[in-house]
């Protein structure tokens, strides 16, 4: 498999197809992985016809798909966005198929939705984020991002996101990095709010704004920071 | 003294005398209190100077001064805006003076300053608000709003606040007629993110917050949720 810039391991929820998608119509070479390789093409094949309805077939950086194993090692950022009950045995499965120089980015969230509610069922290690980067090797730089965004929207390609994202990481330089990759999306500006210790914050703030969304019984709550140039 | 709609314990720091502003600009009826009358009554008269400033004499509702037990036991909503610090010992010493029917509005979080960067110190009870609501009598209900509202822009009475507050509470009936109060006041729209288990996370957006402007070399970063009706 060619190299990307980003890969996602098992990227075929709705999380991932719609960064997917957001991101290939920037321009970023994306690979989606899965178990199966088949099952990613088949995620993929429909992404691309979803895209490419969107700007035409010669304006889109087509998504590659593959298995997990050939993306995690062939991509320069690896995103994790399965549900967070599966985020521990992935990360596991998977720690030893970075190649140096990889960047690890954390996009899931310790969430459990009951009767009406949605709650973060905070780790002990204090945070979803914290947990999986003792499970990660140490040579690998972990940056968190994309929490708080609403697949929704990010799946909804025909609208702007319009919205920040919340982005942290303890390595300076992995982070400035993702940032710039992340700029490359219209409409979605990324902010620095520092180190992994951020991450309990930025899990709660998902459950904060899925909860809006239920009271004013909406699918795109999303934050946005006013106030700054 | 006369019965006010809003109460500041010990209101003459930046946030209370912001929000005394913003609220009696808004034609609320508002009391700001210290422990000395005489100290309140000084910072009342600067605040009324600058309200009348904004707006004309005759059409401000002008704010009044008083020691800070006539003020919470003659007051709708409580607020307190001390730093966390003096939280507990200013609850502690006030708690009693409570009338029947009165709502205590939490508006501290127990940040530290620190080497450029600020940091949440999370209470042992999981927030400050939590730590609070243990002290003040059950019979009080608990809320807590305006905890991620700079206060150089609730200062700057001539620019609108043009953002989001969190809400919270147990008790439903007391979160609703508070939301109804903060709705009062232009371009500042209150956003109910369920009961006092969401203290932490919003504590939490305050420090974010911080973090964002010190970044970004601005004093008035502020949260706004896009995508809901």
């Amino acid at each position: 498999m060619a190299e990307t810039e980003i890969g996602f391991i098992s990227g075929t929820g709705p999380q991932g197809r719609g960064l997917a998608m957001r991101f290939a119509l920037a321009g970023v070479r994306v690979a989606v992985g899965s178990r199966q390789a088949e099952r990613a093409q088949a995620t993929v094949d429909e992404l691309n016809g979803l895209a490419a309805a969107q700007v035409g077939q010669g304006n889109l950086q087509p998504i590659v798909a593959g298995e997990n194993h050939a993306v995690v090692s062939g991509s320069r950022f690896v995103m994790l966005t399965v549900p967070f009950e599966h985020a521990a045995d992935t990360v596991r499965g998977y720690k030893d198929s970075f190649r140096e120089g990889s960047v690890f980015v954390d996009v899931t969230v310790p969430l459990q939705f009951g009767k009406g509610d949605v709650q973060v069922v905070v780790p002990s290690q204090g945070s979803g984020s914290r947990q999986l980067r003792g499970i990660l090797p140490e040579s690998v730089p972990f940056t968190g991002a994309f929490k708080t965004l609403p697949a929704h929207v990010l799946e909804d390609i025909a609208s702007p996101m319009d919205c920040d994202t919340f982005v942290f990481g303890d390595n300076r330089e992995a982070k400035q990095q993702l940032m710039e990759l992340i700029r490359r999306v219209p409409s979605l500006r990324p902010l620095d709010v520092g180190g992994i210790s951020a991450a309990a914050t930025v899990e709660g703030m998902t459950a904060l704004v899925i909860r809006i969304n239920r009271k004013q019984k909406s699918q795109a709550a999303r934050f946005r920071v006013a106030g700054i140039p």
